[in-house]
């Protein structure tokens, strides 16, 4: 341990943004740690998550969990080892992850760790990845939401992400036929190369509608839906009848306030008998180790490849949310704290 | 019989609307049957259905059926009994429901029959409503796509109409708190006093969104949507986590062309974990005899009540879809032929 628990840095939110969250946003500051009651334990941070939902909880404006309040710790996912322990059920040693916040220490009782972490063969960072959140999402999103069939169209948007590069892969290996969005070049060739997906087609791209058409000539069966806005707009003109629409994230929607409109859904979803619905990770993580079982061993066997866009230091933290959404990040981004 | 075989007048498509279709939109022509080859029958019409989906079945616009022809037969639903047959499953004097068309005869082979009607102490014209294709819709969509459980709060629209009304009626049995939405004074009458409604309120009248929410205080678990539009719009604000929402008709959009804009839902799914599901009674057509031996039942118990709005003669047909669209029909509106 390099820092003593007298000196925790801590990334905190000092102005609430109305939109997407930029460095200005956040403070940083150095606070002590309170001895340990009984019952708790203090664990030593190695990667915080960085994730595009972290919008979501900053922002006032109604969602799925209460606002990150002015002052307080930014609310994230974090994976590390336990450094001090009052808890029977977390030695020293113990290999975690929670939701432990933007901070170099975190104490705990148990009730805001998600999983501990017993695949001490890979490296911790997965378990903010595709062994994380992502994977979660990604896993039951698909056979909950999408419940693809082998030979089903599948389309997945921001799919050299960290949610959509597991989806298409998953999709993949379930003998769907497989169409990634990306925006630009290196990603269209990176969901190629790696992700395993049949068809990649670039957002950015003039053609963007007629590439889409291309890739699904038998229409779409499944979409897995990470943007809203226009590249959705298109993916559901293509829905066939019985489509699952999985919506997964927003991630094309700068703002909220105002609510922004778009082609009513209705009529398509009548039409085709299809289903769009929304999905939360939180609302799974009772059966986490489920889709670990799934995952872990696809991951070792290399039939399931991610990418990490690791940035060094607390001090990137406040900054790096914004990239999220400029699609900056090349795979899941985290800050590391420890080389773990 | 009154008329002949020889005399079959026909409600034919003369023109194809663009929006709702009008009586301008059809002709009325006289043509002779010709007559039964083995293995068909002849129907005589009793009652012509007259059924918001047929606005889809003559426009253009790709939908869930292949469009009608000009100088075809108006496509409808319509209930009769059997007056000649070369048909060993359709003796003379069976009574009919089925894909059978504007007209006062109809020649079948069987495969445009939906159902054969074995509930003789019940009115045939009942087999075009609550014990129709609106009696399936409500049941089956309630039940596949909305899955309300006692004391959840199902809100629907078009509460006072065919399939609205059987699904408040539905929903009440099943324990719910019921609130409908329907245009008028009259209406909002007809859904407390007959429907069983626990609030019904007036889309039309200024205070509607207030209303709403005074009449869902624990939110909405189930809207049963039949109007899509700014209707809609209200009641998805007011969704819980996991509510499912039934596409079941569009009927306040007048026209898909240009297609028309509303608040973009995504974020109100995803925020909820709900889902949006399009319902089509011709994918639970198999499932027919389940829905009625359901809604027989409470039928004759009175437990569900039901209105219809009959016009008499074949002349009142090509005027009377547009109607319709204006709420100008008290009940299930349907042509009748002969007082069967």
């Amino acid at each position: 341990m390099s820092k003593s628990p007298s000196d925790n840095r801590q990334v905190y939110l000092k102005q609430r943004p109305s939109g997407i969250p930029q460095a200005q946003h956040f403070g940083i500051r150095s606070v002590g740690v309170e001895p340990l009651r009984e019952g708790q334990f203090l664990v030593r941070n190695a990667y915080l998550s960085v994730d595009p939902a972290m919008r979501g909880w900053v922002n006032a404006v109604a969602n799925y969990s209460n606002p990150v309040g002015i002052g307080e710790v930014m609310r994230s996912f974090a994976a590390g080892r336990v450094v001090e322990s009052r808890h029977p059920d977390y030695p020293v040693g113990t290999a975690v992850m929670g939701m432990l916040g933007w901070q170099d220490y975190a104490v705990s009782d148990g009730g805001n760790i998600r999983r501990v972490i017993r695949e001490h063969d890979l490296p911790l960072s997965l378990s903010l990845g595709v062994l994380g959140l992502n994977g979660l999402t990604a896993y039951f999103a698909l056979t909950t939401c999408g419940r693809p069939e082998s030979g089903d169209t599948v389309v997945v948007s921001t799919a050299a992400g960290a949610v959509g590069s597991i989806a298409c892969q998953l999709a993949a290996a379930q003998g769907c036929r497989v169409v990634g969005i990306t925006g630009g070049p290196e990603k269209v060739e990176l969901c190629r190369r790696e992700f395993g997906v049949h068809a990649a087609i670039d957002y950015k791209a003039a053609d963007f509608e007629d590439a889409l058409a291309d890739a699904t000539p038998q229409g779409v069966d499944v979409y897995f839906d990470n943007t809203s806005g226009r590249i959705s707009d298109a993916v559901v003109r293509r829905i066939n009848h019985g489509a699952r629409i999985i919506i997964c994230g927003t991630a094309s929607v700068a703002s909220w306030d105002p609510w922004p409109a778009g082609p009513r859904v209705e009529r398509h979803l009548l039409n085709k008998a299809a289903s769009m619905q929304g999905f939360l990770a939180f609302d799974y993580e009772a059966r986490y180790q489920e889709a670990i079982d799934v995952l872990a061993p696809m991951v070792r066997e290399g039939r399931i490849r991610y990418r990490e866009d690791i940035l060094d230091g607390i001090e990137a933290a406040p900054a790096s949310i914004a990239d999220l959404y400029q699609g900056r990040n090349a795979g899941k981004r985290l800050i590391r704290l420890v080389d773990d």
